[in-house]
């Protein structure tokens, strides 16, 4: 008996959008294992013959723990959509517009009246899958003892939420080399406007660069120096909130109610003060940060026109947005439409801590940062989730969104925002799984900058230590992240395989054909074949055909 | 038992909205029956303890076939949102972003990271509701002949697809007051830019008004006499396709390759030529009538700069967007903007035969022709389908959109497109009946010029006679859109009461305390009781208590 409560579909959002004027990519859920065959069937909305009808197969693409889901792209010149969906039961069930019917006639079809061009989710192709390495400026390499201001700490003290350490533009020209070789195609810097602090998330002028870590001068050298060693750059666009030391935040301190500036943030009272506090600011409770009125055109019109401006004056190749997801729908669909007609395939990166389906419809965020594979790939390590868990929720995460846009999204197992994963995995085994596993998932990677290197880290400010180029980079790590990059096996199809009990078994297309990686999470041990020559990896070299708790291989199949 | 799979929410589209900076409207649809509570749990984003979580109980709003629906505004003064549901069983299940667990951490909840002003779906209050009288200006009176083309026919002879009849702005002009008395507040218009056609649904030149209907003095008069008689002027926008001899399609025909138009049209190949008809054009098939490319951003900004300017020199009150589902979501995007900029109270109105939530999202249509509704209304009438499976199916629709919109949603009984009703329902009884029950259902109304007077007509060209001016408007239907207008029962909730068998049961919340529309039809009678006094309306005089099939009575209670 089919489960009818449970099937889903929508003639727009991530269940029904064009791929291109002529194409439509249909989504259809189902119950978990309760239909084994479901057919589109379709035509042009202006035909009304039966013998114009198409009929497809759809594609089982992926379950969760409660669902099936079919994907199906169909195919009208015309542009003009109608459709139904059959369900292959004792009896046939037709799925449509008007709900579950034995039979229907074509008033009752879905519609997606007509497929537009600028409709299409467009997304730059080379930030599929995308390695980004992620620098805190700061925190990276002092290039320029000059150009520091005074008081910087040694590098190496223990950070504090206040002082510089004096890295700069020319500490991250030093290291491309490097970066290049750990197998990244991006590096992310943090913000790199002046503010009255080190981290510049709160910015006090959008209109210059920071000279503390070089001007506009040196950030152009850097983007140059960048794209001829084969690295993109994308800024931190922070335009939530900015710093009271804004002069559009000092003028309205200064002439309050007459301020040019009243609408331009979201006040509570008058007169407006830092001690009260009375007006709304970063995280609800930040009041040295207030927050811009994103919903307000003039403010949209200044910050986009800004972003636009810096997008072309220092030819960076896109943006991850601070606190994404509290942006106005006006504000993004605004940003997007400046940038990319700066640069078509500028990346625009939400930061988001959620699920966020509304700003992925294809005219906001590319992608955004997928902290919750984060949550749910430690809780896989800490074995507090099954991998049978782990897959289903990883899938439902992924059903969020459309699926064009699922190999873009963006995993990540820290930031400057949490717990570095050397300090929650002291232990090396632990680490090196969930870190390789991480680099096996569907979606691009954000590295933080010294997570490669085990640099440990509790929260902020401990997780902004100055990296520690003394320390070597982890082999295994660096290992995969070429394979990753050499093969691209980002950009391929993935697949999580589900042959093994408590074994997580994923496998990737790549340039260089199937490569597999198979992960043991059971208590016990697990055997596997495999042929020697085409070996890749091991988590340690000391096995062969074993893997005990935690060990993983990496081959070719 | 909880069915799970039923369940569903999103953090977005008709599922979650802001209704202000601190108000979210959320729904959730479960399995009909299936769960009887559903409390809402939820904090401001940055808010950490449980004693500041705040706790509703969400209301059954209705239910359909297969579905109960709750919703709920919640409110965090902040704008921040997270939020799960606790649906009650024997164990109690909590429903958050994460699926369905039996307990859960802030990071499982639901989140609306920040609701923003900007994003709130702003309908104009006017037209809640709002009744419309559809013209055809052509055919509804010739005020003056002087204006007239050659060839006219005569008032009254049978139309064809090409002869103007006489029809003008003047002709309006006499007629607002009958307008009205009909109970109607707003009136729309057929096209008024020249076209090589009566119906101007081909336009040849969108900078004009068409001399044979007046010109711009005699609409500008229209407009100024219908506010003075409290009547609104919409007006019918055709930006999906113009007609052939526009200049920018004639540029197209004659410089081809080099036009500057190139890319406003949607073009298969060249030379570009009538006879092959090698571009899309209206309806997919009728080549007089190339469709824009309303992807194009010069269209986009042409197209909607006109519509503005008219919007301000005209002062009318807002736009029917002609084949509005086939228009690109960003030429409704900036189409919104800028007319609303003009008249922050403007109507747009999509015309749309299906569902069409993609358009309803708060920033493109304001609300859409129900032709869904007039498809279940006759199959009512008409006793295909039971009045419980009707009931469902008006929910059902409704449940595709935001609930805010819902009153908004136009209901018609016929249009220029379709049927008209009295040729659909020759019987007088079922007529009455269809015409009745349709004026009773949620949402506003659009009256085609001579249904109130039982004009016939079959489909186009005979649904477009001449009005007939002798015949008399049925008083019942008079009656009944007056009581409409005058209880404003049409602005308050609107309930379908379940306690007859096959019988409909709709109370409205008036001016004047609840109205109630009790309709039979079950094949025997139906004996009710209500107050004599109390009576507003019945189908027929010669009945006290007993209702026959097609019977219906009116009161207050």
């Amino acid at each position: 008996m089919i489960n009818l409560e449970a099937i889903h579909h929508m003639s727009g959002f991530n269940y029904c959008y064009p791929l291109s004027k002529d194409t439509l990519r249909l989504r259809l859920r189902t119950k978990k294992n309760n239909v084994d065959i479901v057919t589109v069937v379709y035509q042009n909305v202006y035909l009304h013959t039966i013998d114009s009808l198409k009929y497809e197969a759809m594609e089982k693409v992926c379950s969760d723990k409660y669902f099936d889901y079919f994907e199906k792209d169909i195919f009208v010149k015309e542009g003009y959509f109608k459709y139904y969906f059959k369900l292959e039961a004792e009896k046939d069930i037709y799925y449509c517009q008007d709900g579950f019917l034995d039979e229907l006639s074509e008033k009752n079809y879905f519609y997606y009246s007509e497929a537009h061009e600028s409709n299409v989710f467009n997304l730059p192709q080379w930030a599929k899958g995308l390695a980004i390495y992620q620098i805190f400026i700061d925190r990276f390499l002092d290039g320029d003892a000059s150009n520091n201001p005074a008081n910087t700490k040694s590098w190496g003290e223990a950070p504090d939420r206040n002082t510089y350490f004096g890295g700069d533009f020319l500490g991250i020209i030093y290291k491309l080399d490097y970066i290049k070789s750990l197998g990244m195609s991006a590096i992310y810097l943090s913000p790199v406007h002046p503010s009255p602090n080190y981290h510049k998330y709160d910015i006090s002028d959008y209109e210059v660069i920071e000279e503390y870590f070089g001007g506009k001068e040196k950030l152009i050298e850097l983007v140059q120096k960048a794209h001829k060693t084969g690295l993109k750059i994308i800024l931190d666009g922070v335009f939530n909130h900015c710093s009271i030391k804004h002069i559009f935040f000092q003028d309205l301190l200064e002439k309050q109610e007459k301020s040019n500036y009243v609408t331009w943030f979201k006040l509570h009272s008058f007169p407006v003060s830092l001690e009260k506090g009375n007006y709304d600011s970063f995280g609800n409770l930040v009041p040295t940060m207030p927050k811009f009125n994103t919903s307000n055109s003039e403010v949209i019109n200044y910050l986009t026109n800004i972003a636009a401006q810096w997008t072309e004056e220092l030819d960076i190749d896109g943006w991850r947005l601070d606190v994404g997801d509290e942006l106005s729908h006006e504000f993004l669909r605004t940003f997007r439409e400046k940038i990319k007609a700066v640069k078509a395939d500028a990346v625009i990166i939400g930061e988001s801590w959620n699920i966020s389906s509304r700003f992925m419809l294809g005219n906001e965020f590319d992608t955004l940062t997928n902290y919750k594979n984060r949550e749910l790939l430690f809780q896989l390590v800490d074995q507090k989730i099954s991998v049978k868990e782990y897959i289903d929720c990883i899938y439902s995460i992924q059903m969020q969104y459309k699926s064009v846009a699922i190999p873009y999204l963006l995993n990540l197992i820290g930031s400057h925002d949490t717990i570095r994963i050397a300090s929650y995995y002291k232990d090396y085994k632990k680490w090196l799984f969930a870190f390789s596993l991480a680099l096996f998932l569907e979606g691009g990677f954000v590295l933080y900058y010294g997570d490669e290197k085990r640099v440990e880290g509790l929260e902020d400010p401990d997780n902004r230590r100055a990296m520690n180029w003394n320390v070597e980079t982890d082999k295994t790590i660096q290992k995969i992240l070429q394979i990753r990059q050499s093969t691209e096996f980002c950009k391929g199809n993935f697949n999580i395989e589900k042959q093994y009990k408590n074994c997580i078994v994923i496998t990737r297309d790549s340039l260089e054909g199937k490569i597999r990686f198979i992960g043991n999470l059971q208590e016990e041990s697990l055997d596997i074949e495999y042929d020697n020559q085409n070996i890749l990896l091991r988590s340690k070299e000391d096995f062969t055909n074993t893997l005990r708790t935690f060990d993983f291989i990496i081959y070719k199949i």
